[in-house]
C-alpha cells in the first residue's frame, strides 16, 4: 500500500508531457529509422506495403462518413471501422513518405467527423448498457478513437491551428468526455476493472497525449478521480493474475492486451519515468508470454467465450513487437514474430524486424505450466500439459478457475486435448459469428448461453443434467475451483489435481489427470480419474467431445437410424441428438476414432449400470448456429459415490497418401480399478505388450510431503506426496 | 489397323532383351550418377534418406513372413506390404551404397517367401473374384511383385546362381504364372482392359525383365496369346481417351498410371526401340498432364469412387519424374515436382531433382479444358472451368461422361465447385476408409453403394427419387451423356452444355453452365441452367451440397428442432435427414453460407410449387460411415417440363483474424426467366449496382455456326452459335 502511494506521488510530481508529435505509434526517431530501412527487411516492407495500399486506395475514394445506423457487420458499422483503418494508414504514410496527400485525406475525414459528431445522439442499435455514438457500443467508439488518435498525432504538425481547434473542440474533446463521463454507463466502464475499461482508458489517454491534454492522460492513468483507485495503472494490479493470466481466458486476454500493450508503449514514449513495463514485476510482459503459451500450433485455446484466433492477428503482432522492444533478452519472441511474418509500422516493429533478420531464432519454448487465476493467484488456475516438441506435440488443458466474468463458462474441471497438430478433444468455445450481421447481429447467438456456456458442452461431469451452480453466474462468481497440486517435474509422468466443492450442492468433485510418456505407448497417453463423492444419489454425465471419424467400439450399440430425438430439454441437453446408446457387459468400454493420420482410443471403466451414449450437436438450433460435433458420453445413473477412470491414447498411423495403416487398435489391454475410497484411488493399466503399471492418487489431505501407506492385494505400498506411479 | 500390325511386326523382330541388372527402377548409369550427386540436391537427399531409414530399420528387425490371414488394414496384409517396401528400399540402398547387409536382407526375405509361397492356397479372405495368395485380391499380389521385382533386380548380381534358382523357381515363376494364368479370374484380369490388368501385366513384365524371361515380358506386352489383342500395349489404345482421360476418373487414373508409367520406363530401359512414350501420340505423357489438370490446389477431383489424394502421393512422384525425364520440354512439371518435394531414387528422379534445382520453375498452368471420355473420345467428357490464377482460383467441374466402369457413379450432368482454395460445392467421392480394418475391412462400405454412387448424392437432378438408369450399371454402361458444346475462348463468359437422354425414360435433360467474370461481381460467378423436358409429370430434386456454415436465407423455413426424420427410404434418400423445409412467395430463393473467409450465395428461380429443403447426411448409417454434409435442395413436384436456373456467387470477406466483414449480402439483385421453350432459354441477371445482363442458351440443334433469332419483350435478338451473353 505504502509502495503504491509512493509510486503515485512520484508519478504526479514527474509527469511532464512532452510536446512532440508524432508520439503515439510513431516517434520522430522511428520515422527516420523507418525511412532509412525501407527495402532492407522484406517482411517489414510487406507490412508497410499493405498499409500503403490501404492508404493509396483510400485517397482515391470518396470520403463517406455515414450517420450511424447498423450493428456489427452492418454497413455503417463496417464503414466507420474502415474509416479509422484508412486514417491510421494515411497518417503513418504521411509520416514515412512525407507525401501531403495522405495528410490531406486525414484532415478531410476528421473535419467530416467533426461536423457529424456534435449532431449524434446515442446509436440507434443497443448492444449493451454502454451504448456508443458512432457504433452500437462504447467499446467500438473507443477502438475508433484508439486508431484515430494515431492518425491525428501523425498529421498534427500538418494541420493549421484553426483546423486543430475545430477537430479537437467538435470531435475529440467531446468524444473523450463521452467515453469517460458521457453517462453513468460510460463513467462506470471507464472506471471499471474490465477490458472495456482498458479500451476506454487507452483511447482517452492516447488522444490526450496527442492533444497534449494532461487532464485527460491523468484520468486515463489514474481514473476519473485521479486517485489511482481506478484507471489504467490500477488495472495492472487486478486484471492479471501473478502468472499473467487474464481471468476471462486467452481469447479476451488477446483482445485486452492490445490496448494494454499499445498504451503502455505510448506511456513509455511520454512518461518513461513511470517504467510501466517494470510495473508489478513486469506483469505486462509476463501477460504477453502467458498468452503465447495459451495456444497450440499458433491457435489460442478455446477457454470460455472464444473464437478461432491465431498468432497472426494484428493485436498479437502489436503485442510481440512491443514486448520484444521492451525486453530484447526474450529471444524466443522472435520465433513468433517470424511466424507472424508481419510487423507494426513503428519503431517497435522495425526493431523486431531487424532482430528477426539477424538472429538465428530459437523455437518458442512451450512448457507445461500452471497459470494461477485471480489477482492474488489464489483462485484456482489453468494447467497446461505438454509433451514432445514442435507443431505436432501433445498438449492438454485442465481448467479449474474462477468463473471468468461475463465471458466465463460453467466448465469446472474441464479438459481439452491437442495432438499431432490437431484438436482432439474439443472445448466448443463461443457460439458466435463475429461481424456477420444476419447471425444475431454478429454478437453472441442465443446458443452461446443455451449451449456453449453450459456444463454439458464441456469435457467434464454434469450432475443431474444441470449445469454448475445451476447456471447462475452470481453464484458461480462467488467461488472458484482449486488446483490441489501440479507436478510437471517428471517428463514420464506429469500430473494435476483439481477439486470443486461448490458447483453442485452436496457433491465433491476431484479430477486427477496425468500425461504419461512411457515406451509401451508410441505417443503420450492421458490417465484421467474423475471422482464424485456425495451422500445422495445422482446421475453423472461425462462426455468426451472428440473430433474425427468414429472407427470402432468394443460394445454393441443401438443406433437411431431413421429418427433422431434430443437427449433432454434444457441446460444444453436440448441441443444434443442422441445418435446411439449402449451398455456393456465388460469391465471397460473402448471407443476409437481417427483424426488426420492418427487413431485415438478412449478406454473407460464401466460397470453394469454405466450407460454409453453417442451424441451429435445440432438439435434445438432453429438458425443453424451450431457446429455438429460428436461426443462419446459415459452416464452413471443413480450413483452417490462414483469414480470414472479412463485412458485416452493416440496410436498408430493412417497414411492415406502412402496407403499405409498401422496400429489401429488400442495398446491398452486392460484397465482395473484396484482401490477406490476416500483416501486413495488406484488403477492398474495393462499394456498389450504385457507390462502393467499402477497409478495411485490421493483424494484428500493433499500435501507433497506427507507419508502415505495403502494396501493393495495384501501388498503395502508407501510413498510420499500426492501420487504414485510404478511399473508392476 | 495396318499401322498397328506393322508396329507389332517391328516389335517382334527387334525385341532383344538386354542382359544387364539392375534395369528395373535403377540402371548402372543411374547408380553411378546418384552416387556422384548425393549431398548436392537437398530434396533428393531427403528422399534417399527416407529410403535409407526404412532400409536401416529393416535390417535390424526380425524377418517375419506370416501366413496370409487378414484383409486390408489387418496384420498380415500390412506386414506383407511393409515387407515389399523394405525389400525395395534395401535393394536400392544396396545398389547406391554397395553395402552388402542390405542385399543380404533382401536375399533372406526372398528365401523365406520362396519357402512360404509353394505352400499357399488362395487367401482365406475373399475380396473379389480374383483372389490373391499373399493378399485377399490378386491386385495386391501384383503390387507386391511390382516392388519386389525391383528388389530382386537390385540384388540379382549379388545372389549365387543357386539362390537365384531357388527364388525364381519357387517364388517368382509360380507367382508370375499365378497372376497371369493361375485360374480363370486371374487369366481374365491379366487380359482385361482395366487397371487391375495393368498391374498384373506390369508386375509380370517387370519380374520377366529382371529374370531375363522373354516369354513373360512378351505376354505382359502383348497378352497371354502374344497377339497384341490384349496386354499392356493394347491397353494404351483403350484405357485412355484421346485427351488422356481415364474413364474411371482421376482417383483411379492416378492409381493405374503408376504401373503404366513405371512399366513404360522399364520398357524404355529394355526395348527402347518400342518408343513407348511416343505411342498413340504420346498418350502416356498426355495422361500424366491430364491427371495433374484434374485437381484443385494439389488435390485430385472427387469424381466417381475417390478418396482424398494429393500431388504428394508416391505414385504421382513416379509419374512426374518419369514424365519429365521423357519430355524435358514440359517445364511446368517442375512446378509440381517442387511442390512434391520428393523424388524417386532413380535416374528419372535425379534428373528431375537436378532440373528443379536449376530451373526457375513456372507455375503449372491450369487451363479450362474439355477432357473427352471414351477410347475414341466420343462418349461425353469432363469439362473443367478455371478463372483466376494461383492456389485460390475459381474452378468448376462438369461431368457428362460414360458410366466409368465399376467405380462409376450415377451422376449424369453433375457439377462440383472450388474457390478461394477450398471445396465449395462438393462431390462426395467414395464412402470408404482405406486400410482401416474395422471399417468394412478397409474396402468400400455398403454406404458407397447406397449413398455415394446414387444420383441424389450429387449436384444434379434426380427424377422421381430414383437414380439414373434406376441404379442399374449394365444399363448405365450402355449409354453416355454428351457434351454438346464447350466454349472457353472468352474469359468473361465460359460455357459448357451437356445433355442426357437415357438416364430417365422419357426425360430429356439439358444442363448449360457458364462461368462469368464481369466487374459487377468481385469473383467469378456461375450461371446454371438445368432444363428438364418430359411429356409426363415428375418430381425433380436438385440439391447443392455446400461446404460451410449456413448464414442466411431469404425465405422462412420450418426447422425440425426436436425430432429428425429421413427424407426417403431408398436410392440414397434414406441417408438424408430433413432438417428444414420451406416455400417462398418470391420469384427466387436466396441461400447464403460462409466458407473460410468468403461468403457464397445461391440465387435460384422458384415458383409457387417449388419446395426448398435443407438436408443433412447421416441417416440409415448404423456404423458411422458417412460424413455429415449439408444440402440446399430445390424440389419441383408434379412437373413435366421444368427449368431450374440459379446463380452461384462467391462474395465478400469474412476475416476473423482482422475482424473485418464485407459484403455478406449477394450482389444478385434479381433473376428472371424471360423465355423458356424448346428452342431457347433466356434469363436476365440484375446486379445490385443496377446493371443487367441477358443470357440466352439454345436447347436444340446445337451448332456453333447456326444463325439464331428470338424475340424477347418485342425486341429481336439474333446471334450465331449456341449462346448469347450481353449487358442490357
Amino acid at each position: 500500500m505504502m509502495r503504491k502511494l509512493l509510486f503515485l506521488i512520484f508519478v504526479l510530481v514527474f509527469s511532464i508531457l512532452k510536446a512532440e508529435n508524432p508520439s503515439i505509434f510513431l516517434t520522430p526517431t522511428a520515422v527516420k529509422e523507418i525511412q532509412k530501412s525501407l527495402g532492407k527487411y522484406p517482411a517489414f516492407d510487406k507490412s508497410y506495403a499493405e498499409l500503403k495500399s490501404i492508404a493509396d486506395k483510400a485517397i482515391l475514394s470518396e470520403i463517406i462518413v455515414p450517420i450511424p445506423k447498423d450493428g456489427g457487420g452492418g454497413y455503417t458499422h463496417e464503414k466507420h471501422k474502415n474509416n479509422y483503418y484508412e486514417m491510421n494508414a494515411c497518417g503513418i504514410l504521411f509520416q514515412i513518405s512525407g507525401n501531403k496527400k495522405y495528410a490531406q485525406f486525414v484532415e478531410s475525414m476528421l473535419l467530416k467527423y467533426a461536423d457529424l459528431y456534435p449532431t449524434l445522439g446515442l446509436h440507434p442499435e443497443k448492444k449493451s448498457e454502454a451504448q456508443g455514438k458512432l457504433f452500437w457500443q462504447t467499446l467500438n467508439d473507443a477502438v475508433w478513437l484508439f486508431h484515430t488518435a494515431n492518425a491525428y498525432d501523425c498529421v498534427y504538425n500538418f494541420l493549421t491551428l484553426e483546423k486543430k481547434q475545430v477537430i479537437e473542440n467538435k470531435l475529440f474533446k467531446p468524444m473523450a468526455e463521452f467515453l469517460s463521463n458521457g453517462n453513468e454507463a460510460n463513467y462506470s466502464t471507464f472506471n471499471r476493472m474490465h477490458n472495456h475499461g482498458t479500451w476506454s482508458q487507452a483511447a482517452v489517454g492516447m488522444i490526450g497525449y496527442a492533444m497534449h491534454d494532461k487532464e485527460l492522460t491523468d484520468k486515463a492513468l489514474y481514473g476519473s478521480k485521479k486517485d489511482g483507485k481506478t484507471g489504467f495503472i490500477s488495472q495492472l494490479n487486478v486484471l492479471f493474475s501473478p502468472d499473467g493470466y487474464f481471468t476471462e481466458g486467452p481469447y479476451y486476454q488477446r483482445y485486452s492486451l492490445w490496448p494494454f500493450i499499445v498504451f503502455a508503449q505510448i506511456i513509455v514514449n511520454h512518461q518513461p519515468e513511470l517504467k510501466i513495463f517494470n510495473y508489478r514485476d513486469g506483469i505486462l510482459l509476463k501477460a504477453v508470454n502467458t498468452m503465447l503459451q495459451l495456444a497450440y500450433n499458433g491457435e489460442l485455446f478455446y477457454l470460455n467465450d472464444a473464437l478461432e484466433k491465431t498468432y497472426k492477428t494484428q493485436e498479437l503482432v502489436y503485442a510481440v513487437n512491443i514486448a520484444y522492444k521492451n525486453n530484447p533478452a526474450e529471444k524466443q519472441l522472435l520465433d513468433i514474430a517470424k511466424q507472424q511474418n508481419a510487423f507494426v509500422v513503428s519503431g517497435e516493429g522495425l526493431f523486431t524486424a531487424k532482430a528477426v533478420s539477424k538472429a538465428k531464432t530459437n523455437p518458442f519454448e512451450y512448457k507445461s505450466m500452471l497459470l494461477r487465476d485471480g489477482a492474488n493467484g489464489n483462485e484456482g488456475g489453468v494447467a497446461v500439459f505438454r509433451a514432445g516438441k514442435g507443431k505436432a506435440h501433445s498438449c492438454l488443458t485442465f481448467k479449474a478457475t474462477s468463473h471468468g466474468l461475463s465471458h466465463g463458462h460453467y466448465d469446472k474441471l474441464s479438459i481439452a486435448m491437442f495432438d499431432n497438430g490437431n484438436e482432439i478433444l474439443t472445448d466448443y468455445g463461443a457460439a458466435r459469428f463475429l461481424n456477420i450481421e444476419p447471425k444475431s447481429g454478429g454478437g453472441y447467438t442465443k446458443e452461446n448461453y443455451s449451449w456453449a456456456m453450459q456444463t454439458i458442452a464441456h469435457n467434464t461431469v454434469t450432475v443431474d443434467q444441470k449445469s454448475n451452480f445451476n447456471g447462475n453466474i452470481k453464484e458461480s462468481s462467488k467461488f472458484h475451483s482449486d488446483i490441489q497440486y501440479c507436478d510437471f517435474s517428471k517428463p514420464d509422468f506429469q500430473i494435476v489435481c483439481g477439486t470443486e466443492e461448490n458447483a453442485y450442492a452436496g457433491v465433491r468433485m476431484i479430477r486427477t489427470t496425468a500425461m504419461i510418456q512411457i515406451p509401451d505407448f508410441e505417443f503420450p497417453i492421458i490417465a484421467d480419474i474423475y471422482k464424485l463423492n456425495s451422500d445422495t444419489a445422482h446421475t453423472y454425465d461425462f462426455p468426451y467431445y472428440y473430433i474425427g471419424q468414429f472407427v470402432s467400439a468394443d460394445f454393441k450399440y443401438q443406433k437411431n437410424i431413421t429418427e433422431l430425438k434430443t437427449l433432454g430439454s434444457k441446460n444444453g441437453y436440448q441441443h444434443l441428438w442422441l445418435e446411439a446408446n449402449a451398455k456393456t457387459t465388460k469391465a471397460y468400454a473402448r471407443f476409437t476414432w481417427v483424426n488426420a493420420n492418427r487413431f485415438y482410443s478412449i478406454t473407460a471403466l464401466t460397470n453394469a449400470n454405466t450407460e454409453l451414449l453417442l451424441t451429435r450437436l445440432g438439435a434445438s438450433d432453429p438458425n443453424f448456429n451450431l457446429r455438429n460435433e460428436t461426443a462419446f458420453m459415459l452416464r452413471q445413473p443413480n450413483a452417490s459415490n462414483h469414480t470414472f477412470a479412463t485412458i485416452i491414447e493416440p496410436h498408430g498411423l493412417y497414411d492415406l497418401s502412402k496407403e499405409i495403416t498401422n496400429g489401429y487398435q488400442s495398446n491398452v489391454d486392460k484397465l482395473d480399478l484396484v482401490q477406490d475410497n476416500n483416501d486413495f484411488t488406484a488403477i492398474k493399466l495393462s499394456a498389450r505388450n504385457g507390462k502393467t503399471y499402477l497409478i495411485v492418487v490421493v483424494n484428500k489431505d493433499f500435501n507433497i510431503k506427507m507419508e502415505r501407506k495403502l494396501n493393495i492385494n495384501n501388498q503395502t505400498i508407501s510413498f510420499d506426496g500426492n501420487y504414485y506411479f510404478k511399473q508392476l
